[in-house]
């Protein structure tokens, strides 16, 4: 919540209502919040039974979960799998695998990586190019990256993985979007091997990102070095039964990677339609790369729709999926406005 | 989940019912789990918004949570508090806050505390005599103390904690279980001087243990430092909105105050009928002193009656609440069933 300065300092982020309002304070409201890749289509919601609320939760229930998040996920087994209560809250602890070193971070990507390396006492520097990686104590990396959707394929991952593993370090991969693919790059059935971390977020992908759930996926000397840094109780009952439901999901799981499919081709062309460029993401978000980026995203706003901006890159935004067709109206509303007002500044300096 | 060795080796808790389960197969289903100090009336349930589930936590909401804390508890301010996905999960963090060094842990107490220190790399040791947590760099006393009820006066804490201050030390107070008193012993208005983190947990008093939510009380750079750890959205929607709901119901704070100590004098009466003494406690669980201990814990066990016991100390046994009037009358039937064999045996073992 506060500033500590240097790199420590706490980190602008999407998915706050209370910043939108500031920032666009005549915006009708409710907003249409597309500042997230956060699936606008909820797992259902269930009623909880009262225990898992009142009681502390269960070991056996945790075992559970550990178990058919591995299936979901793909890890060996149930004991390559941490459980915690969001990934956010594991990086300082995944980061502090390796004693304090050089950690390199593929970038530009989410900005906790950098956060949580420094916290763990990493001298940290953001790389563009992947092979520098192979230079790091700590390699950290988003696959398919937010926001652009990059993706670094497999085979690049693990002969990585072989040469930080030959001299102690670590690469983790964030595969925070990796349920919409492709699967096929993801390392979760490797980390037996050592020197590798995967987290995997439950709350973007099923919507429920307030019950916060979120797993590592490591060797099982890892796995039981980060359990004893959560201690016992560390997910919440809640996370626990929508955890343990959902994963398990494999029909909703299949069904709603397709209707993220196809919203996500919806919305390439509507944006397409007036203009705006899409550059790369994955199913849950869109990445745009326009020059006009800040007029488009204070256009929008004025209107309620938030996009995701990036105070170091004023030429890219992020956008979500619009989640109801009221919400898809709205947009399309937006961007037609914009691209008018765009066309008539177009004319004058034209003149 | 997983045993480590040596100090960081899971610990035995209560509150599973797996384990009562594989303890006593026989039992009588459901069990009466008085193993916890965790109120059986919990904070009346609601329904939560959808938000809470589907939405990232909002920062605004922290905030709100982190004042109402601040008032309910009497930390100097909102800026004095860290929220957390329970107490649990800060202990590691918390012992981290100063280098390793020696941590003296005012015992027996709750093991975790001893557990965390390890982690944080600490050489740990278990002192009987509150004067020689003096000697610590990280001096760790729950108050009042779990399961013995002990309680250590405000003025004596307020001298060692200086002690400490004056060499870089830190003093941590468990007040797990405060919120039943004796509140002029509290240290959370204390935490502005620095080198003090009192915890507070949400879960036990309120009886949402399974909500996950906990809160360190701190100097303010102190906070900083543990937020940067936790990083944002570190409490769950459904921890976020029962806490801001629940701290602030001072009614209700006030009505099961009165009525667990009412359920706690009844608890201490019924166990004096069957000759079982009570050597000390709060008003969330009883401290039970007797020479055939494990013989009822077998006893009670058997009839599904679960209580906590301690491997290391065989002569002691810690009771929590019964909830309902089913549950007491289950306790009584057990107790003086165990009452007949123990004066069977004895008539046996006087011949």
């Amino acid at each position: 919540m506060k500033l500590l300065g240097g790199a420590i300092a706490a980190v602008d982020h999407g998915g706050s209502l209370g910043r939108a309002s500031a920032l666009f304070p005549h915006a009708p409201q409710p907003f249409v919040d597309l500042s997230t890749g956060i699936n606008p289509h909820s797992y259902p919601l269930f009623d909880l039974p009262a225990t898992a609320l009142t009681r502390l939760p269960e070991t056996g229930r945790l075992r559970e979960l550990a178990e058919i998040a591995a299936r979901a996920y793909g890890a060996p087994s149930a004991a390559h799998v941490v459980a915690a209560p969001g990934t956010q809250i594991l990086l300082p602890r995944v980061a502090s695998l390796v004693r304090p070193g050089k950690a390199l971070v593929l970038g530009p990507t989410y900005a906790e990586h950098a956060r949580a390396a420094a916290i763990a006492g990493h001298a940290v520097a953001d790389v563009r190019d992947f092979d520098a990686l192979a230079g790091a104590d700590l390699a950290v990396l988003v696959n398919p990256n937010n926001p652009d959707g990059q993706v670094i394929e497999r085979d690049r991952l693990l002969d990585l993985a072989a040469r930080l593993r030959a001299k102690g370090g670590l690469l983790v991969v964030d595969e925070a979007f990796m349920d919409v693919g492709p699967i096929e790059h993801s390392l979760a059935g490797d980390v037996g091997e050592g020197s590798i971390v995967v987290l995997r977020s439950f709350g973007k992908f099923f919507g429920l990102a307030g019950v916060r759930l979120g797993f590592a996926l490591a060797d099982t000397l890892t796995v039981e070095r980060l359990d004893a840094q959560l201690g016992p109780w560390a997910v919440a009952g809640p996370a626990l039964e929508y955890g343990i439901r959902a994963l398990a999901d494999t029909k909703w799981l299949g069904e709603v990677r397709q209707r993220l499919a196809g919203d996500a081709m919806r919305l390439d062309a509507l944006l397409a339609r007036f203009e705006v460029p899409v550059a790369g993401g994955t199913s849950l978000f869109r990445y745009l790369s326009l020059p006009d980026a800040q007029s488009l995203f204070s256009a929008l706003g004025e209107r309620g729709i938030l996009l995701r901006h990036f105070a170091d890159r004023p030429q890219v935004l992020r956008a979500g999926l619009p989640g109801s067709e009221a919400e898809w109206q709205r947009l399309e509303s937006a961007l037609a406005a914009w691209a008018e007002r765009r066309k008539d500044m177009g004319k004058e300096s034209g003149r």
